[in-house]
């Protein structure tokens, strides 16, 4: 069942974020666009998105402000980084309890924390080093756990089972 | 395009949560329940969703233990708080920045703080009061501002116009 583009009757900033990221092929390029990928190939590697959805969708997160286009690829804006705290609690909530089903968990830790060391930040985002709430651009993606034998093996998928700075084109 | 119902080959926590949560009208549903929307009559009225909608996006929430069904209707499940941080960072992003049209804005102040007094808690959910994250259930919701002619003048609209607590059924 289709919804339309805009509700237009709903007074609701929930309704409005979804007006722009409400849809699952949207929020699954985002996530990776955080994580580092930032290749219209990778992108289509990665997710087994058909191209011609892929391309819409970009279009569509490049014209909300969320993406930006380089020559490189994309890469998320600096206004988008506010998006983060909504991913990563859909995240937490995915491993949580039933939702878990034995895939790979992602530790967030605070790169660079002026009290020292690399602690992971805590559920709602918090750094127990420092007590600040880094962004995104500061946390190190930490993948732990996951199947012996890993569902995928593309390059895309390889480069995320690795440590690596959130927001940073992966190698 | 629609999006098949499961995502195997992603080892992704997001992916889990969003074969649960991932559509529109089933975030805009929760965000109702979390709200104290409970009848299956007043979700209609609010959400203006086709029936036949509602009744499928109900039963899957159920199904997942996210609701639960009683007699008075349908409430979010003890488990299924665990989801409020992401519809709320979802809502903190959609008030944001360009994505604010000069709707409403909700705070979400912490009822009962041991430190006295009901603080609006901060966008991450803290209360400055106690230095907690206060549940969904402990948070009153204080809407702000909006259009001067509402755009809906439903019976649930204006309930959700006034103070209340988050997850009580409205009157």
């Amino acid at each position: 069942m289709p919804l339309g583009q805009g509700y237009p009757l709903q007074d609701c900033s929930i309704a409005r974020a979804l007006e722009v990221v409400g849809d699952r092929w949207t929020l699954l390029v985002l996530r990776d666009c955080f994580l580092g990928v930032h290749r219209f190939a990778d992108l289509v590697a990665h997710l087994d998105v058909p191209r011609a959805v892929l391309s819409d969708r970009l279009a569509r997160l490049v014209e909300a402000g969320i993406l930006e286009r380089d020559a490189a690829g994309y890469r998320v804006s600096e206004a988008a980084t506010a998006l983060w705290p909504a991913l990563r609690a859909l995240a937490a909530w995915g491993e949580s309890g039933q939702q878990a089903t034995g895939g790979t968990v992602r530790r967030f830790a605070h790169a660079d924390c002026p009290a020292g060391g690399e602690p992971d930040t805590t559920t709602d985002g918090r750094c127990p080093g420092c007590g600040g709430v880094p962004g995104p651009a500061d946390l190190l993606v930490r993948p732990e756990g996951g199947p012996d034998v890993p569902h995928r093996d593309d390059p895309v998928s390889r480069s995320l089972r690795v440590p690596h700075r959130m927001l940073t084109p992966l190698p």
